[in-house]
């Protein structure tokens, strides 16, 4: 049984000082040393020491333009109506670009200013005619023009780009001192792991959190050696970190599997082979970190113990991993982009962690706001779509909707400006929008919040459009009423985007051989539901009253999922017999099918937006051949209404 | 004799249109084919195709904590009073976290909520009590949590992150289709050339634009390969680039050397081999560019001739290279961050050019101002100072001081924001300056403009401080007059730096026997100045008068440059005999020295800047024992000033 969950959490200011002081103790906490590499291995590395030039640039005074050199003084008083002739060799020498003065010349004329005298070509050239004085050290590079012997090139501590290894070159260097780069050994740990590829059984994880660790260590300058992974065995684990240590490993990385217990096996090997600092920090994801320092003879090595869930263990890179290697390479830390901008819910937050959250951002109109991500440590589509991070301190129980937060930036700003933020219902069409419009200059970032979601959204300015397939059972038409009752002050236009099939998900095969809603107060039959607010929900609700059905009587009408391809999933690993969805997330899951209904999923777009040019992109596609034909090779989708303009 | 100075440049649109005319003409305007790479091999490259979910994570309902899995309509009632016993194995199963869920089970409670009944381990556990009821699917990580079968997980044209390959990994995929890595042959040419390290004689250039196109390249997601230094030959350039074809380049680019007559081998070259599409085009630096196509049975290989100054060069890759590259990956040109900026100086540029910019950018007060650097092709140093570059389109004759620019960054803005912008006259220890606050979270950003040019600057509000060396004839004292002549409202502090020897700079061995200023008006000497507003000038000045020597009387006068080191390179070089400067420049240079004077380099620093935080660890530095050891280790330096309060 676990011990983890009585440890207390240590917050992160603490367990960072704990660290550092153990490294302090250790001589472990400067740079790494040094080490000569040719300039064609140096880019990216970091310099250890300054670099100072060995020889001017140009080491010579160098004309600069195709021309004669010659002495200025000898041009003075040249003009229109007395040139001034001097003769080819000894007072005017040809040079082309680059090539050095001679001792007696201080001024270079181009050729183009010159009347050569003498016939044929340049060889047969007597003299030179001059018709103006030509200044002194004109059309000339002089010696250093770019740099001197002795003045500086670098500073320690520069992590070198290619125009740097240029000037190096040029300053007389052939090579370059840089910090030798950290090795970090990871050591993926778990009877339940399996490696990517393999097809896992249940209770099976594919072991990716090394892949990740390792992309990362190599992203911030160090050497990443991944080790095989090892199954839960104190003898077998603590052998292949003693391994690591002998290996010449700088840091140690012990990846725990996702289970409490496998984050046990890490503590106790990193208490047989030196101490453990710190078990547990107070950020949210990635608490079960471990920070520690392990003994071989008269070496330590640090080693921190990653959590096994992937956001956790991604986000220990950065909060503990990057730190130590840029304080071994001896650089300061990257300085990432913050902007600040908007929440658009609200967020609570553990009062006693510090929690990273994952948001995506877009520019809506003059606002800039960010969406929270799902924040599930297990969850790293999170960290995929996530345009940044916001970091929500120790002693703040969260986030109001509509406060200003400081955002640090995981793209560009110029990628955030050129992102359309599409909330609302989801669609698989979106994400084929997303796909098309990435060849376009824009980017799509959408998040499911269902239909009604996406009009309060509209009315909050939280978005460029919103997709809606909301019935209105007055009318039996889509969108409309709900638009005037959700968006009464908002001039939108509502745009057809797709007629869509819904029925019921089911088994494959139909074993209940359901063949309508009249079925689902079957005592046999499980439901799963859609949340409140979804079209889907709101088309279920409509007709089960014009059946007269009671939602009591519904086993599961209460489990709520927030997509169709959720549904669909609950269907197929049996968690549920049936729910209500489109036939393309049935197929997709190779589920049956029962068709029901056509709805009409819309775009529902205000009409600032729809007359900006930065949609245009996007409206395009609605009329765009190849853009239909892949919408249309989707089960159970017409096309019927794309691109029609129903309101506005 | 070259025949480029006759051609006329092409606009840099035109010269776009042409070269990608040529292209789509080749079928050379798409993406290059895919391939599958593993993914531990595939950070950084570009997805070809979009990447689904071929399995759902989790693929199963996993417990999310330790505990007991539980079918939670059998904890109903459950509390203090009622608690609800369950027996251990049929109706309650021990998971740690990432266990599969029974098949009957559908929540899990943790095991800090459960009281076991039974004595001894888990084993010996008959039952557990339990006080509150469960919700169904608590604390469980639902199938598809993270993503569902089928779901998109990344698009084409994405450049993979570290998340990214744990993504993909997390949802069945073992590898990758990514876009074949362009194949880039860089040929240098010229006779003049010779390989880094080697110690060129005058005429010769070191060749380092392959080291610095390739690490372009490889930046920017392609793969280099450098060919050998090829000599000024036809026969022999038309061999390596046939060579290179074979090979199977996907581009060639010839780097001439800087000559113009290699860049004449180059267009014939091109000619002989395909096609010259555009020779010249109308950018500075950078204009004589070729843009070809080279053929090669029924393979069209494009090719450029990229011109041989460093700086002409290494822009050649940013405006043309890059791009095809990005069009060959498939993706979406990067988005580098922009800000606007102030000019600090009125900058002239060609009516018929695109020009490129180098500017330092510094954060001054509330202004953000952009100082030009220098403007030479040859000047690399420009580029490796550039905080960003701005473009000064074809059809403007410049920037005006005070004139808003919008610059594109090479540096993040939080790296900007921690710039100090040190305007006035430059001395070594400001180099030392730089070098040691890059450990302290500071970058110093120092301009050159003299003494009098840095309190101007002050006064302007476009430094953060100014290094002043002014004499006042009148009183003997430096700097304090100047100040209040320049700088009458704006509250300064001004701090001692150091003491600095000045004297006469000749070559080594003293071969004129010169002994103090009366010796400049030797025939046989002559001199080299400092610009007008160098306190160095006004210390010759001064001291000319003292001694009544007309200026006209000595050789060189009129001849300045703008920096101690800049005069030592001249007396180095044999341009001049004498200079007046500072001992460590002569020293630097290995020359001759004759000292005259002491004076004092003072920091100049408004009030408002030196009163806040931002500086603070600067000032620190004049009272830090390894950086006073460090400028007492320069020749000619006193400490006796440093960090002493001279006014304000």
């Amino acid at each position: 049984m676990s011990d983890s969950v009585y440890l207390h959490d240590v917050p992160l200011p603490e367990a960072r000082k704990r660290f550092m002081q153990a490294l302090q103790a250790a001589g472990l906490d400067g740079p790494l040393p040094a080490e000569t590499v040719a300039l064609d291995q140096a880019l990216g590395r970091v310099t250890a020491e300054p670099a100072w030039a060995r020889s001017s640039s140009p080491h010579y005074h160098a004309a600069a333009m195709d021309g004669y050199a010659l002495r200025a003084a000898a041009t003075l008083g040249a003009n229109d109506r007395t040139p001034v002739e001097l003769p080819a060799g000894t007072e005017a020498a040809y040079v082309d670009t680059g090539d050095a003065l001679p001792d007696w010349a201080d001024a270079v004329v181009p050729i183009e200013d010159v009347e050569p005298v003498g016939m044929g070509g340049r060889a047969a050239v007597q003299a030179i005619r001059l018709r103006a004085a030509v200044p002194p050290w004109s059309h000339v590079r002089a010696l250093g023009e770019d740099m001197v012997v002795s003045e500086l090139v670098l500073p320690a501590g520069h992590t070198l780009r290619p125009v740097d290894l240029g000037a190096l070159a040029g300053s007389g260097h052939a090579d370059v001192r840089v910090r030798r780069k950290p090795r970090v050994a990871i050591l993926p740990t778990g009877s339940e792991l399996v490696a990517p590829g393999s097809a896992p059984r249940p209770g099976e994880i594919v072991e990716y959190n090394s892949l990740v660790l390792a992309a990362q260590v190599h992203q911030w300058g160090g050497l990443a050696i991944r080790l095989a992974i090892v199954a839960d065995d104190l003898a077998r684990i603590s052998a292949a970190v003693r391994g690591a240590m002998a290996d010449g490993a700088d840091l140690v990385l012990i990846n725990a599997g996702s289970s409490a217990g496998s984050e046990d096996f890490s503590a106790s090997v990193v208490r047989a082979l030196g101490r453990v600092l710190v078990h547990g920090v107070a950020v949210r994801p990635g608490h079960p970190v471990i920070l520690g320092m392990l003994h071989a003879d008269d070496r330590r090595v640090p080693v921190i113990g990653v959590p096994g869930y992937p956001v956790s263990a991604a986000l220990t890179g950065e909060i503990f991993i990057q730190p130590l290697l840029d304080r071994w390479l001896g650089r300061q830390p990257a300085s990432p982009d913050e902007v600040d901008a908007v929440m658009t819910r609200k967020v609570h937050s553990s009062l006693g962690d510090d929690e990273y959250l994952r948001v995506t951002i877009g520019e809506v109109g003059s606002r800039r706001i960010a969406a929270p991500l799902a924040r599930g440590a297990g969850v790293l589509t999170s960290l995929v779509r996530a345009d940044g991070i916001v970091r929500i301190p120790a002693g703040s129980q969260g986030l109001e909707a509509g406060q200003s937060v400081r955002v640090t930036l995981y793209r560009s700003r110029a990628e955030i400006a050129q992102t359309i933020v599409a909330l609302g219902s989801h669609d698989l069409t979106l994400d084929l929008l997303a796909q098309f419009l990435a060849g376009k200059g824009r980017r799509l970032a959408s998040a499911n919040v269902g239909s009604l979601g996406g009009l309060v959204a509209l009315r909050r300015g939280e978005a460029h459009l919103a997709g809606s397939h909301l019935l209105d059972p007055e009318t039996g038409e889509f969108n409309l009423s709900y638009i005037r009752q959700y968006l009464p002050e908002t001039p939108v236009v509502v745009i057809g985007m797709v007629g869509r099939e819904q029925g019921l998900i089911v088994a494959p095969g139909n074993p209940h051989h359901l063949t309508g809603l009249a079925d689902l107060a079957h005592a046999a039959v499980t439901f799963v539901n859609r949340q409140r607010g979804a079209g889907t929900r709101l088309l279920l609700d409509y007709n089960l009253g014009l059946l007269g059905i009671d939602p009591a009587s519904i086993r599961g009408y209460n489990r709520e999922e927030y997509t169709h391809l959720a549904v669909a999933a609950a269907i197929s690993s049996g968690r549920a017999s049936c729910g209500l969805g489109i036939r393309a997330a049935a197929e997709a899951l190779a589920l049956g099918f029962v068709p029901l209904f056509q709805e009409r999923y819309d775009l529902v777009i205000p009409r600032e937006h729809y007359a900006s040019p930065f949609l245009q992109p996007l409206l395009d596609l609605l009329g765009d051949a190849a853009f239909r034909q892949a919408v249309a090779a989707l089960p159970g989708y017409s096309l019927e209404p794309m691109g029609k303009v129903i309101a506005g």
